[in-house]
């Protein structure tokens, strides 16, 4: 048979080959655990990814296992990623921030047979591994110094098993199509879902993010992936990073500390990070308390929740850092769309305008094709108003989650994100609503975030929930709940007249409650299904 | 079989679909022999592409089929290259300039069955079609209005054969290994040899040819495209504009031309342009002549050949564009490696150290695997000097010639470039001959082109080749030939004492010739097989 182009297979190994190769002589900084500022070279690293790999051969692992780790961004996380993934094994990041019960369900559903866990999460598996009956031992991620007095089972010291191996290691030779990583949805409902990435769909997430419209990432660039890697596989940057040859910086537990994070980024030069909105208030909080600035940091990227508008005006407006949003998920390895690069067309925006555009979800990647649908299933038009559910389809698209029988992908093929939202002519998508937390009124969908968002904006308001509550003639109305900041007072029709020119009239909620705290998932989202639990009683006033 | 992720296949028709949703406002703006300047936007092109696959699929045309063009860079051949490849067929671009055999032998080889051809090109054709038995007939892409009175056996209209169809057609679902377009080396010997690039290749060369430290091509971009769509699909260029939304701006058959650059580049704000240096060279000639300005264009790619200071000098510090090297051929689709963003390590260099680190080749594009050997096929270091025969591997490198009986590749599954060259450590390849001109002499090699460089740096030369001639001591020698300015005299003394600070003592030839011109190739190149065969009565003097 013919084959005019080579059949070259997109595998982490060879990404790995060619940082090692092209961008050996960066740097990787990281903070851990036992060493407050850790530094080497990507080759360094993948020196150590070797001696590993021949760690884990001696174990007895093969392809096709699964490896956990609970584990924060560190160098050590990074060599195990490549390690296992290139070994054709599945590196399978828990999120130690799940609930017991459901890290039981992961490890055991996932099927892993070791655990690598950094030494501050010794306590927490110590506390599982009763129920975590196929797991063969667990590798402490420190050295002999720092290892801790442990009665976990088969424990052993990273930095002992790595000490005798040989630098070089034979790496298979894989299909693109092999799986390289699992991570679980913190889903709201049910149990957790497995998503299996493969070497084929991390490579060419890899190509779409670095993109100059998506993170422009480069040699230039100074790194900081704030967001975990047990997060989505870091959103893809400790793939990203080294393929460009980015200096990488990693804040280990510290990932949420104003003060680290601002001295990291003034210490390392970096230029461009990524986390979840939290992280960023809490750096600008530390900032504006210490008078301090972040000159060589000139953009960011927030996803993972809706960025608060004071948040995105602050950083860009006080600080000089633009304020990138993207949006994704897990079942997309993560990223769907991205805010970064504007068509000149857009240029004569007033500043409102464009604070409105920049502060959507952002424009398709390409690679990830996207719809909206109506109620019934009909594709609506682009115009920046017709909002539905968002389906998207891909190459870094989920197929079939791990080991699950129900049905992953609708009739057509498509994935439902349970997002709801709308598109404009430009391919910018704004993100309205969860699917289920969309309020049916009178055939109508009104946005919950979008009354929360306006909400939040009055000053005296801390947090804000939206939920849709059942309604003899409306079907459902929402009602707003709202926690006040400290000594501020505040009444019901006053928080409610404020929303009046901001919102349709019939979006306006019927009902306003007070309240002194709302309930958070783990993943530290407002949880409306316990919303909805303990307003089970509520009645509408007259 | 369990399949984690979604299998999207990476087809031209996948990106073209992306383009008209995402970035279908966008204009597209050519110069054609019927306009000085057309324009409409991507939604209009890709309208148009269906009626073009619509008419194609009347002609009888099938999948597999291919379909050759004569044309320049303008929105009809943008609509060939979409119509033909979507619908499964090979778009084969010729390079009009090629003598009248190899352009016969090419059509015949490549099996074309329609031919597509400029209005331009309409007197070339006629006088070629009798050697062309098996083109069932000509599409001149003009309007009635301009349709030239032609000899051309069954010669439609382009625009009269689109007007009738329907803008609705029902792409095929393609394979990505599918061939999409076909381009033939105007090798130096022997009959040209086919390239076969498939909808895989093409994808996966725009994912690595947008990234931020290469053509970091953007939604904010207006791209002119100098080079010619018959040389590599134009760098790929007319893929990727439509892939990120750049504005892209072509300059049909007035690719050479200093003022139509000048204006275009003015009034359209083109950002970003590549084409070879003879381009580069016109438009600075123009610029400087006319006292003119280029202020919207920040960069530009040269490629094709070796940028000659003055071009790189010139217009980055006189017109305030970052001239970026790229190197490549046809067989890699083209990008091997580019010069673009610099790692921060070396922001330390002196200012001559960092034109010198600039007018290397750059660095690998992720995608291509480099490796540099000697003449026994053993690896070299990455030292910044070991140079030897460079060959590549990767997704959208060449696997095998369409239709050859030899050997596309080496033993191991590389494709050897015929260029020399060296790596330095932190990846830059400078190029440093090709591997039938290097001169070796003593055991060793000498590169022809530094040599010519230095000499052509000279004020009074105007170009200068140097071909490696027998010698019975040291094998062979060079001996530099030097075509000199208008109106200047120099001796052989005084030309080959400039070179001696510039080269090792060695390599100084053994002897000069002035002549009055070189021999060029039919794609503008110096002929250094001419050269040989004028000289092979030479002898070396006493």
């Amino acid at each position: 048979m013919f084959t005019p182009m080579m059949n070259s297979e997109l595998t982490i190994t060879a990404l790995m080959r060619h940082a090692e190769r092209v961008n050996g002589l960066v740097e990787v900084v990281s903070v851990t655990a036992d060493n407050p500022r850790h530094r080497y070279t990507y080759r360094d690293a993948f020196k150590r990814v070797r001696k590993l790999a021949n760690a884990l051969s001696k174990l007895g692992l093969k392809q096709g296992d699964t490896i956990g780790t609970f584990a924060w961004n560190d160098y050590r996380h990074l060599e195990i990623y490549y390690a296992v993934s290139c070994s054709g094994m599945v590196c399978h990041t828990v999120n130690p921030r799940l609930f017991p019960e459901q890290l039981e369900y992961i490890v055991n559903h996932g099927k892993d047979k070791w655990i690598f866990v950094d030494a501050t999460m010794v306590p927490l598996l110590e506390s599982l591994q009763d129920k975590l009956p196929d797991i063969q031992g667990y590798i402490v991620m420190t050295d002999e110094a720092h290892m801790p007095d442990t009665r976990l089972n088969n424990a052993l010291c990273y930095e002992t098993l790595l000490a005798p191996e040989s630098e070089a290691f034979d790496w298979p030779e894989l299909n693109e199509n092999t799986p390289s990583a699992l991570c679980y949805t913190s889903g709201t409902t049910g149990n957790p879902k497995g998503v299996m990435y493969t070497h084929r769909s991390t490579l060419l997430h890899c190509f779409g993010s670095i993109a100059a419209d998506v993170f422009a990432l480069s040699i230039k660039d100074v790194a900081l992936p704030i967001v975990p890697m047990f997060h989505v596989n870091g959103w893809g940057l400790v793939y990203s990073a080294p393929m460009v040859g980015s200096k990488l910086v990693m804040p280990g537990p510290k990932m949420a500390d104003g003060e680290t994070l601002c001295a990291l980024i003034n210490e390392e030069k970096i230029t461009v990070s990524a986390g979840v909105p939290t992280v960023w208030l809490a750096l600008m909080n530390y900032l504006d308390e210490h008078k301090k600035s972040i000159p060589t940091l000139n953009r960011l990227t927030v996803g993972g929740a809706a960025c608060p508008f004071v948040v995105y005006d602050g950083l860009r407006n006080r600080y000089g850092v633009d304020v990138q949003m993207g949006w994704g998920m897990t079942e997309m390895n993560p990223l769907g769309t991205f805010n970064g690069n504007c068509p000149p067309a857009l240029e004569s925006l007033s500043e409102e305008e464009y604070d409105h555009l920049r502060l959507k979800a952002g424009r398709p990647v390409f690679g990830v094709d996207i719809k909206i649908t109506d109620a019934d299933g009909n594709d609506q038009p682009w115009d920046g108003v017709s909002s539905g559910a968002i389906k998207v389809r891909g190459p870094w698209i989920i197929n079939d989650y791990f080991n699950y029988d129900g049905e992953t992908l609708d009739d057509n093929g498509w994935f439902e994100t349970g997002d709801v939202g709308c598109m404009d002519q430009w391919g910018y998508l704004q993100i309205t609503d969860r699917l289920k937390d969309v309020i049916k009124s009178g055939g109508e969908w009104i946005s919950s975030i979008e009354l929360e968002n306006c909400a939040m904006n009055h000053p005296d308001v801390a947090e804000a929930a939206v939920v849709g509550m059942p309604h003899p003639k409306w079907t459902e109305r929402p009602l707003l709940l709202a926690v006040l900041k400290d000594g501020k007072t505040l009444d019901k029709q006053t928080l409610l007249a404020w929303l009046e020119d901001k919102v349709a009239k019939w979006w306006i909620p019927e009902d306003c409650l007070f309240v002194d705290e709302l309930p958070h998932t783990a993943t530290g989202k407002v949880s409306k299904k316990d919303i909805r639990a303990q307003l089970k009683d509520y009645q509408w006033p007259e």
